[in-house]
């Protein structure tokens, strides 16, 4: 039950892709690292989606984390934004798969949620409850601190599953 | 002049990535190979991605492609469709940057306008054309003759681009 996971949150985007690892042992956090990969914007499409990936791959080799979270992707109006998110996106899920890593995924109220109590409100707060949550913290961009809600919140939904499946178990071995 | 360059031209799509592969030497074609990579849509996003990447790498190690070419997509007003779309494209066009090669991007009307002549036409005379250009040519599904279509207009246009150079490269020694 109270293994420790290091989890890696990933929060993609063509020109910035922040990411953040923490470790989970039942309900605690300790903050590993975080930090952002950034794409030259003067480079071609093919070029930044390599720079993603080498830059994500190095994290994700060098600090081995067991499980990813990604949030799931707010489609907006402007098609051609969305074209590009996707494609940093479909990078930045590749890479922990590529791993080995199952990639969760999270809606954005989710993370709310599971960061600062309730499905709605702004950046400052999910920062400023990173912080709260995790007091070693340290993130150099907005995507990096994004990225730490993302594997914070991933924490405690496999805490809650993995709860709920020992529950399971106790329940059928009482049968 | 007249070296022999094997291009790959990639259609992508999350279900299905046609890739064909065509070698051009002058203005002649020629059809080595063409197929349709596929992901498995019960599985999750990530694991389809790793599916797309398992398949295009093994094409590119295989096949040894020199120069690759996508078409630019045609953002739709189905923001969940065009982000799908997105994290398909953005891996399909990492496997071919990653071994080093560059990815060149087509408008559909420009891959129109070098295989049937015009700007304009339907799915058909596009086939018909990729037939009558490459009468060997063979392909399982629509994708993969799309991605061949993809591949000629390359080697029409890097054609033309090195008879430029050229023609630049004459007028200067006459000076």
């Amino acid at each position: 039950m109270n293994e420790t996971i290091r989890i890696i949150g990933i929060d993609p985007g063509l020109r910035r892709t922040g990411w953040g690892i923490v470790e989970a042992q039942g309900n605690a956090l300790r903050f590993v690292a975080a930090g952002t990969v950034r794409s030259n914007d003067k480079a071609d499409l093919a070029s930044r989606l390599c720079q993603i990936h080498d830059g994500l791959s190095a994290v994700v080799h060098g600090q081995m984390p067991q499980e990813a979270a990604v949030e799931q992707t707010f489609v907006n109006k402007d098609a051609t934004a969305t074209l590009k998110l996707g494609q940093a996106r479909g990078v930045a899920m590749l890479v922990p798969a590529l791993a080995g890593l199952r990639v969760a995924e999270y809606a954005p109220n989710a993370v709310k949620k599971a960061v600062i109590g309730v499905g709605h409100g702004d950046k400052k707060q999910i920062h400023m409850m990173v912080r709260v949550l995790m007091p070693k913290a340290s993130f150099d961009t907005d995507d990096a601190a994004d990225a730490l809600a993302i594997a914070i919140c991933h924490a405690h939904h496999r805490q809650s599953a993995t709860g709920r499946l020992a529950a399971a178990a106790i329940a059928a071995a009482a049968l």
